[in-house]
């Protein structure tokens, strides 16, 4: 099949990539159909990329970690580097504004590099979907390093963890109990680990953070058989601290394509990217049944009045699904 | 039908409560039909309550505001108060710490309160529904007073929110940046908006945040028509702002009482609550189904290979349910 934008794509075209990510993000069926289309498109045409997550609680410098990371691998590394933010955390109105332009400044006014704020919108199957879809867009338009941030303390991290090859966590040296007490779950899922704000932390206090992180380490069971993240600095200088960062994100890659891991990652990804947009189908058809509509209403006032049980009212109302 | 457990309970068995509680939690399916028992002769025993919502950032202050709040209410309303803890982020393994009993001391040692941990593990929807589980036998129990504590930015404000009547954030009065960024979408739900620190915070800032904070809510959409949140600030002495906070809380209950909110909110949770439940029994059932698991396998390989779109994957994986 022939399709004009999706050529301009490959082309470089800018403004096709906006276009087609906008078809993804999209609720119109029609819309759908056209983004269905133009993700085989870029599926098939399979190019090769690096996909790193970037998590790490409000405040910890995300947006200024990311701009300086992008900016070095464009013009030290050569890279072409697309960012693209996911924020779940406006589902009533769309009210993101994050990945905003302006707060990477450098980086967006490098020609290589595309930086797309977030789908806001929709259920966290449904940004991980449209995310996705847009990742292997923004691929199909030659960018080889995709970086996906992702904001928050919460489900979010398991969602851009399914969706990269490699997750960053960003940590505060100076992070109080209660970061401390969630560290141990986001922790975890953490490929390499990095203290931010280098340049403005006492360095007793730094080289403290960074050994109490590496003790806290040891007493989490690996996310990779032989991998221990390791706990790297950074700070407003690229020179001082990228390089020993990109290193790392190196060896692991390399760590991770000796082993298996990368290739068998990125396949569970496509299986689970498969079963939510089923997943997705099935419940909305389910739930748009008139039948369905009808059994929920009457199960409500049964259950109200403990005339069922949940378990019960459950069955009845599955069993009202026509085939 | 009688039920020795759920006497127990009624009575005031707090060991009771706690069995009760880690039924509803546990995966087991002999354990599930107990608990679906539980809810049930918890549901027709209709105790009214307060359920409040407590959200905000890591570092803002939580379970001290909770510690605080708890206290008083014991002390000077003599409210029966139940802590629950909500906490998504250790999908991956039981990791929780948080609703830590050693976070609210004082709370703790008191006989009329009683603090669970959140039920960390499952989706955001199966936790939802274990929280739903819990609130109603707390208040089976005679706790009269449910305080929901929910962990981060992101998607687990809207959880707290479908779970209570009146949802609380907590600010810090010197947020950067990057929670000015995201307080929008949080800022949409919130029902009374809290800023903490008051003791140590600088007069003049403090000032400075209250009226920023009205300022930003200006340009928010009322969640409740006729309602604006009110700023208040909380400091670790109660009498200094426990009184004003609390008067706040029960104004907006009595105005959506006054409207009916109050009852259609409950009812449209105990809808999302059934939804949620029959949701997840269809997806579960459905991808327990080998034929849809070789469907799945099939469709993969289908894929990588660009042989059919997503869209139509969808379409042929369902067509293989049986029934």
């Amino acid at each position: 099949m022939s399709n004009q934008l999706f050529d301009s794509i490959v082309l470089g075209d800018r403004l096709a990539l906006a276009k087609a990510i906008t078809l993804v993000e999209s609720e119109n069926p029609n819309h759908q159909n056209e983004a269905d289309e133009l993700v085989s498109l870029a599926l098939k045409l399979n190019k090769s990329s690096l996909r790193i997550g970037i998590t790490g609680a409000p405040g910890v410098g995300k947006s200024t970690f990311i701009n300086t990371l992008g900016t070095w691998l464009i013009k030290e590394k050569h890279k072409k580097v697309c960012v693209l933010a996911i924020d779940p955390s406006s589902q009533k109105n769309h009210g993101s504004i994050l990945g905003d332009k302006t707060r990477m400044e450098t980086l967006s006014m490098l020609e290589t590099a595309y930086i797309r704020p977030s789908p806001a919108k929709g259920t966290l199957g449904g940004v991980a979907r449209k995310t996705r879809e847009s990742i292997l867009l923004c691929e199909a338009a030659g960018y080889d390093t995709i970086i996906v941030e992702t904001l928050g303390v919460g489900q979010s991290e398991y969602l851009a963890d399914s969706l990269v090859d490699c997750l960053l966590l960003l940590l505060l040296p100076n992070a109080g109990d209660d970061l401390q007490a969630i560290k141990r779950g986001i922790m975890e899922l953490a490929d390499l680990i990095i203290l931010t704000k280098a340049d403005i932390t006492e360095p007793a206090r730094l080289n403290q953070a960074i050994s109490d992180v590496a003790n806290a380490l040891q007493f989490i069971p690996n996310k990779f058989e032989g991998h221990k993240p390791s706990v790297c600095k950074s700070s407003i200088n690229p020179n001082e601290t990228v390089p020993a960062i990109w290193a790392d994100i190196e060896n692991f890659i390399v760590f991770q394509q000796s082993n298996g891991n990368f290739n068998s990652k990125r396949i569970v990804q496509k299986t689970e990217w498969i079963k939510e947009a089923v997943k997705e189908k099935l419940t909305t058809d389910f739930f748009n049944d008139p039948n369905i509509k009808k059994a929920i209403d009457v199960s409500l006032s049964e259950w109200l009045t403990g005339k069922n049980s949940l378990n019960a009212l459950v069955d009845a109302i599955i069993s009202k699904r026509k085939i």
